[in-house]
């Protein structure tokens, strides 16, 4: 009834172009039958991952004997999971979780945040920050503060978080969890109270023009966990309301399970009808036990281990794929954030990591890698130029580089270049 | 911290009015020192029920082998029926639903359904035409349409009904079930087709347009099953598009168990801040046994027989009691309706009635009663007025009538009455 196969392509054909390059040389004039290098540098489709165990490692601290209060690594497990990370992911996301990032109010972490951001970008990380609006992981302070206060301050905490880290950060999930926040009742908070007296549109408004006014280039998230109607409601609210909305955050922490492909492709489709790119903005596959499905809270499952198991490493590298494979089929999906590198500080304690507890990777990372640094990627290649300069490039959206002996240039593969694109080494 | 119970007064003091009524005779003058007889003739509360067991009866049908197409007792089990009915109920539902009103294409069902509301009509009673709009119960040849004609059809059919009972029939439940009115996969229809292609808000608009524009005078509600953040996202959505709606309807099928006053009160508290009135359009509670938790769909839990117990009836009666006090508790609640008064016919075959099989009334019914038509209700009551003609009346929010010797008249009570209510005999 509803078109979910018609819309995805397995194939990918509407991730990929093929095109003649044309190579000039520092003279601008085609460089014909050499040997040039083409590779590519980086992915228009956004293949992300948290960054939380890199904010102590960018800041030179050493380990401590509390964990870090977003979770993640320790700094010296950190720096040996860098390679892993710049190996797979090259888009990450900072916590600004407002709780820990001014827990004492007036003394926000910005310094520090803005390390870790540097960090990335040093490394060609595109950054996104998370989140600007929450009920949760709230500053104690806000508690003692009225209503018209609560929205003060979380209007200036937005402006001066959007602004400090403009050109930096440029992509935010403005507001999360929106469907839950106004009767959000396991624990009282500054923020629930706010939007149970406005109203969730409100919220999202307050959030999307408080800091689309700070950074008008700032590409701003609606983010929720909630893939029922419930979301596609709060979507049309947002549409009614005419909040400009630049993508659509769709959470898929899988410690239930496998959502399958039918019900992947299902959700895309109920949510790509609205307009907005999608981004799986928080994915998780467990490589151990699944949680009960009676679990309606998932921070309602304490355990005391949970541990990876070669089973489920096995499971969770083939779901993984399959999953991947799945979600770059929809054409509306731009991004996939996956929720955290290591076992190690993962969230619940569960085994939702790529990488062991001992820091070796496992089948899961490989196999990610084997599609998104292999098969989707084009590495360093040796080609020809033919009598007019030009060779053929076929490969996924994406950054790509030349290289002539010593010199090289970059160009952009996508659905809107030009049928010959011209490469001016230098 | 989300004041409920500062709204809700188990009191009902919202409910009430004390007023200083002077007794005028048909010349215009006080009457002092009389006897007169005050009685209450109907509550501003909507104390409703569907109406269904009654058109076959109001059309003088016989009993036929085939069961009423809307459930809902024989012609002749009704006409036992009525004064049950009628010594409760004062609001009544009738059936619109598509697939029955209008099963082959141009023979509505138009004169059937006048009968009835006029039958109504006749003994006082209000209406209630209930859906307009909704996916399930649809006439099979709206699947040969496409989903533009599928848009043209239904706009027709809302004008056309509106129309036909307009001044008999100005409440109307315009649309129905729209939180998973595009996503609703048990059965391919034309509504759902339409409002995947169109979204929810286009659907609600229409719904609302086209009957306004009909019937300006008209009540127009949105009512759902889904008590969920979605209905409340959709009614933001609603809200945000600028749909004027009059009320909204939360149904409240209670075959899984009574909800409770805490429950109760917190759903009435979470849509009530919306601002439009609440209506409960669709009540039941069972006298026997309790639907298992776990049955998603009520409509997929299906059973041989269904009876009513003697605890099952104690039960039901103690329940509603404690429902309709908390419901009225509430200022927001402008009317509710119980889903059908006799077990004969109920959906699903529940013993949700207040009337056995037999036609005897349970429990329940008497005790439901006892609060309509006593502890709520002014009873005809003999007062003499003061030497000014005066006599104070306290009463519920409706109706009255003051008779002396062959003279009567009617006055309201009711928040904007005057302090002093003058009423002129004739």
């Amino acid at each position: 009834m509803h078109a979910s196969h018609l819309t995805a392509d397995p194939a990918l054909t509407h991730r990929r172009a093929s095109r003649v390059v044309r190579v000039l040389g520092p003279d601008g004039r085609p460089l014909p039958d050499a040997d040039v290098v083409v590779e590519q540098t980086q992915h228009a489709f956004g293949f992300g991952c948290t960054g939380f165990d890199f904010v102590a490692l960018a800041n030179g601290e050493a380990d401590t004997a509390e964990p870090p209060p977003f979770g993640g690594a320790t700094p010296s497990s950190a720096a040996q999971l860098a390679d892993l990370w710049l190996g797979l992911f090259d888009t990450a996301t900072l916590p600004f979780y407002w709780g820990g990032f001014e827990p004492v109010r007036g003394r926000p972490d910005t310094a520090r945040l803005r390390a870790a951001a540097q960090w990335f970008a040093a490394r060609g990380v595109r950054l996104k920050g998370h989140p600007l609006v929450w009920h949760t992981v709230q500053p104690s302070w806000l508690l003692d503060l009225s209503v018209d206060e609560v929205e003060a301050v979380q209007r200036a905490r937005i402006r001066r978080e959007v602004g400090d880290f403009a050109g930096l950060i440029d992509t935010w999930d403005a507001i999360n969890e929106v469907v839950i926040m106004p009767v959000f009742d396991k624990e009282d908070n500054g923020i629930t109270r706010l939007a149970w007296v406005r109203g969730r549109v409100a919220m999202i408004r307050m959030a999307f023009d408080e800091a689309r006014a700070t950074n008008p280039r700032a590409t701003l998230l609606l983010n929720d966990f909630d893939m029922s109607s419930a979301y596609e409601c709060l979507i049309e609210a947002v549409l009614e309301a005419g909040i400009p909305v630049d993508g659509l955050g769709l959470q898929s922490h899988m410690h239930q399970g496998y959502w399958g492909e039918e019900r992947t492709l299902r959700t895309l489709e109920r949510f790509s009808r609205f307009g907005p790119p999608l981004h799986l903005t928080e994915t998780t596959l467990l490589s151990g036990e699944i949680m009960p499905a009676d679990i309606d809270d998932l921070n309602d499952y304490v355990v005391d281990t949970w541990p990876s198991t070669p089973e489920g490493e096995e499971r969770q590298a083939d779901e993984l794929v399959r999953h991947y494979r799945t979600l770059l089929s929809h054409p509306a999906v731009v991004s996939t954030t996956y929720w955290g590198l290591p076992d190690e500080g993962a969230w619940l304690g569960a085994p939702a990591g790529l990488v062991r507890r001992d820091g070796t990777p496992k089948p899961a990372y490989d196999a990610l890698r084997a599609l998104v640094r292999g098969e989707w990627w084009l590495a360093p290649t040796t080609v020809r130029t033919d009598s007019g300069g030009c060779l053929s490039v076929e490969g996924f959206h994406g950054e790509y580089t030349v290289r002539a002996g010593g010199a090289a240039a970059g160009f952009t593969l996508d659905a809107a270049s030009a049928d010959v694109v011209d490469v001016r080494l230098v």
